[in-house]
């Protein structure tokens, strides 16, 4: 997977995968959802690396909406985890760093910034919070889809769990913020074969298309 | 990126990818929004392609909501292309594939093969058609990430579009189908560097996460 062996895989070849199986197995077909880790532990770091890669995925006019809560203390990931499903709680007092997975219904203070060929994208949404709101979370949920793929392209191993009180964490963690929980994600490296489950079964193409 | 040289690139390593660069630049770094496409058919199997690495992502319970329309005839490619913002219809117009991407809101049909270890999954849903909605549109938009990592990854490239009447889509192109059109995306190769845009400003890490 160096640069130099691996750019004649890039060329484009119909119906054949433009990254080797090693890639397509550690993103997707190979990887599982992790329930016990490691103590090894996650760093800012590691978390930066993935965004670094989530952060240039596709949103709605480059809203940009997600926006992350590392939980770290003792105290957040126990107010964290009274707020979960109770199958969730011991994974979220025990993995390495739990990951809220947020979407910013304040998103539009960023648009100067974000959208420079529209000067008053801003403004667009200024008066309109529930609009935002449906916005921030579309498109913040289709980057939790990229922020997966990217945290296992950094190595890390993902844990997400939407059981859970999401507006009970919004009071108790987000406060003040505007930003709206979507998801909860244990990070960290699986402890050993029982960390995962059998794989589940998927549906066929021919079950998920139709063509018109 | 053969399977030879590529395995020593997925060892652990805290900080770095566990993709090489090519990796990283094709499925995030250098990926962009295509408007326009060159003439190269885009076939059935390609698509396929994709959905076979993105089935294996995450989804709540495993639900799989994401369903795949895919635009292929003048007369839908016209019926559909009423029904986007004016600035996305020539775009819809002339892609050599456009997919509608949408949620099953009768998802739970599945759930008997889909969730082994919960053999009641199916008449949990049965008569919540909201909840089915709100699971559906969640979990698929979530994939929706997984599907654009997954088009670039066969070589594809992505021009997703949410400037569009979903209600006269699911009407006119979805009628009875239970699917609920989440958004609107042209797949192709790029016709040239004036199918992109210039690449717009994105957040830096410091702007998207919080630590507690």
């Amino acid at each position: 997977m160096t640069t130099d062996t691996a750019l004649s895989d890039l060329d484009f070849n119909p119906g054949e995968l433009a990254v080797g199986p090693d890639v397509a197995d550690l993103l997707f077909r190979e990887a599982h959802t992790v329930s016990t880790f490691t103590d090894d532990a996650v760093s800012d770091e590691q978390i930066q690396a993935a965004y670094d890669l989530l952060r240039w995925g596709p949103t709605a006019m480059n809203t940009l909406p997600l926006r992350l809560l590392l939980v770290r203390t003792p105290e957040a990931r126990a107010s964290l985890a009274e707020h979960m499903s109770e199958g969730n709680r011991a994974r979220v007092l025990a993995a390495p760093l739990t990951i809220v997975a947020a979407a910013d219904t304040n998103f539009h203070e960023h648009l100067g910034v974000l959208v420079p060929h529209l000067p008053n994208a801003r403004d667009m949404f200024a008066g309109d919070a529930a609009g935002r709101e449906a916005m921030a979370r579309s498109s913040a949920l289709i980057q939790v889809g990229y922020l997966i793929v990217a945290l296992r392209a950094t190595g890390l191993h993902a844990g997400p769990m939407g059981g859970m009180d999401a507006a009970g964490i919004d009071a108790d963690l987000l406060a003040d913020s505007g930003w709206k929980s979507l998801l909860v994600i244990n990070v960290g490296l699986p402890a050993g074969p029982e960390s995962v489950r059998p794989r589940a079964p998927r549906l066929e193409f021919s079950q998920v298309a139709r063509t018109l």
